[in-house]
């Protein structure tokens, strides 16, 4: 039976040696810290998990490190987006084949395509696998917003939810106006700085990169929503949203993951090149915000 | 005593003749429909209001029939913009002189200022008036954006609160994160599409251009608010979400105000030139869509 | 006899005094400068000369000190550009009324106004006045673009020619190509940063901010352009690219007009607030990097 | 010895079979299409010619074709950018192996690098490889803008010149002149839209999308440049931007290039998915308008 995605997912910070493989004794590692944490569910090689930086090959490999470490304790995501259809599809294909329960694909990047190409693309991401498809909504990263007009014809050829990380709460809301008298299509808000608002207005999960090293206060937030704590909650989002400033101060909040990680005792490893390592004197200054907060 | 400023405050449009003066008539008329549907507050000769459009003896004469008619029943915020701080200043000293308690001023408009300039500006208002000085942060009416940063220094040069119109849930959280230590100072959201969650998270007042016409559903999203009905007011901050949309029809929703008043049986004349009447159709096609949800 | 509107056209810097009044005996003296230096013509009131910070009193003073030290010696453009049409077209009435024989309008600003009210807007300014109208095309300024295809609508309501401010060359050949068939549409320039390259495909003359202060060297770039030097042209280009970004080290172009025209040995007088003087430190990093190239 | 990268190089189209396989027998004869017609230079595997739909292998196998069928008539420049270093990396060390003389990296796309990054990512691959590197410069494709402050430090790590894709005439005169102390450093202009203002101040080729089915047009222009016949290039660079305006008719100039070049009578497969053919109607349109200006 479908696990159900809800609650707090992660994008998981992918773990790699210094020369770009797959770290896996350090994936493997973080994939045992998350689920002790409490989440409940893994959003796999996405933007914070470096997805787009990894070969075909090295994404496959932690499509099945994950799903075995994990061992259905939480449920998976695989974020098999791509620039051509060809690769998302052999990665969606893989990824169930191991058993991993949802895929997600932002729209196909580098070239800013318009929606009688989406639409095309997410048809055939769909009808080459079983499991649901969930288009993932990141204009920033793709350049290609998913528009209250498009919703609909991406569910119309079989797209069965959203990760929106627009990071609005507006645009949000008009998503989820769109989809109205459809109640089965499901929203998963990409930013833990609108969780709240989105989860309170229908949304059921949160992709929280902040969650990537501090699962336990997203958790705290979840379950104090999940208890109709409403006040206390928008307390405690007020600081998720302090917390997550913290993550930039370094340049990359990617990067940042892995120096918050580390100062979390969890050895992830290294980012894969391009990205670079936090400089250190951003990292501990971020290192310190964190600590003045308590978060570490 | 001064009136506090929280709740509902429509950014009340000004009814003008077919020749762009002031229609004071249809203006008192607007003021008296506004405070028997219960608003908390006026904000005048705003970005809804035409303020830029109108000359300083238009605007002053604005302040005197709006502060007339409401005889304390509800609180005024005059707006005060303008391109340079001679005119601001005028506006501001005239808007006291005749007992409005609260002014506010979006960054002076058609240049794009640096910090130093913003500060200066805002020292120059707040020392012109004895009333208290609000920020209006319109980044897309003035091009420039009140940022975390630069917020601490305009209340330290004696600006007491901040009209948000970001649009941004985040970014409005991160304004509120820069001023936690100064709990005396004002957060009003400035647009009805984030309500509920800015005043979850402390905004104590909305200016709601959807209230201009249909002040009903915004103040029953107050109430609801103040009740601690939180989930009923999530369900009806969407309903707001859409009908707000409704405005976006026409292609300024400033014009789409007058119409949707009409349609209310609200005589409040034209709006001023450069801005035209909405286009029959497209306001046909607004009137019917907010039928359609049982505001009209 | 109408003079043509050519050459290198000045975006008049307008002298204040420290309180904000036209400095009358410095504007005369900055008109003398300009016309000795042998530029063509005045584009008076526009951005750089501070007309949106300007009463309407203000800005016809300028029109008449303008018009009566110039004494025919150089063309005169008026910008009556202004939020609403009643004030722009008492601004085009008055400039006409003192002998200057064109008037150009950005799109009224602060509202981003759709295409029928643009073109309703320029419909009202070109009936009011008889004298020549041209848009001036400032999408940084306005947040309106002139597109090719509003560009014909305007022409058809009477607008005469455009100033284009929009910064790109590709743009402007848009805009070209989109008047090809009416020849009699002029172009000017708004930038000197693309001047060779925009007389060379039909621009007949460039409003010059760099001009403000340094006419000499636009003056030779247009006279090797009228001698068919391309080559020599082109090097010249390149050189004048260099000293506009050096206008670019204070944070506003306008105020480093002043400091730069004051190195020059001209009293222009005060920006007019809330424009701010050139912070000192800034001032003499842009007169030493003029100093280097030689301009000053 | 090391053909001179200059003239006009079009970003080769790469020929597709309909499932999206490199369509060999069509991206040979388009080869010697380009080079029948006078081209001076091919730019393979670039934005047009989709080298990021492509896997490495299918990449390498552009690389290995053009260079087989170009036999040193024209040189050959591949664009060897990617999300990550790894890739780009592999795909420089194989272009080299089979004799191309030049490569070519966009800023890594997908993610926003910062400049530290993007300095450590060309140096990796100025390092790997012993041909000349050209940073290629496209904001709209990548996100991320090489700077006038950038350039010199790619330039200190190794860079030999730029492809500059900016579309700004000014922004590419800003980059000159912070090269204009390294006389070696070469400017390509990324778009035929400025290409006479650019070869004027400096650049001495152009990679034109145009040129994929049009090569006559460029290659005229670049021929009257040569010639010194500015008056004559300038009416025919307004030309030029006419008809790269039609490009933009279907939603796709890359796809639009399938199209144009089957009217031509050059058989060049498909678009690769997502990319989808050009819409008929519009694909109609574009090539009616292309035959109203004598270019079909």
């Amino acid at each position: 039976m479908l696990q159900q995605l809800s609650g707090i997912i992660p994008p998981l910070t992918t773990p790699f040696t210094a020369d770009g493989e797959v770290y896996e004794e350090g994936l493997g590692r973080l994939v045992e810290f998350q689920v002790e944490k409490g989440v409940h569910g893994l959003f796999i090689c996405g933007t914070y998990g470096s997805g787009p930086l990894m070969s075909a090959e090295q994404r496959k490999r932690v499509h099945e490190i994950v799903q075995a470490q994990a061992r259905g304790r939480v449920t998976i995501v695989a974020h098999v987006g791509a620039a051509s259809t060809e690769q998302s599809v052999e990665l969606a294909q893989h990824a169930a084949s191991v058993g991993i329960p949802y895929v997600s694909s932002i729209s196909p990047f580098y070239y800013h395509h318009d929606e009688r190409t989406l639409i095309a693309y997410f048809r055939a991401l769909v009808q080459a696998v079983d499991v649901p498809v969930y288009v993932y909504n990141n204009p920033k990263a793709s350049g290609i917003t998913v528009t209250p007009a498009l919703l609909p014809k991406l569910a119309d050829v079989g797209v069965r939810g959203i990760k929106d990380s627009g990071f609005s709460y507006i645009d949000l809301t008009h998503l989820m106006l769109a989809m109205e008298d459809r109640p089965d299509f499901h929203f998963i808000v990409g930013t833990e700085g609108i969780a709240l608002p989105a989860w309170m207005t229908g949304a059921r999960g949160c992709v929280s990169g902040l969650a990537n090293a501090f699962p336990e206060i997203m958790v705290k937030l979840w379950d104090l929503f999940q208890a109709k704590k409403y006040e206390e909650a928008a307390q405690l989002q007020l600081k998720v949203n302090k917390a997550r400033q913290f993550l930039h101060i370094p340049s990359s909040t990617k990067a940042a993951c892995y120096t918050a990680l580390h100062a979390r005792g969890i050895d992830v490893g290294y980012p894969k090149a391009p990205v670079l390592p936090v400089e250190e004197q951003k990292g501990a200054e971020m290192v310190a915000a964190f600590q003045q907060i308590g978060l570490l």
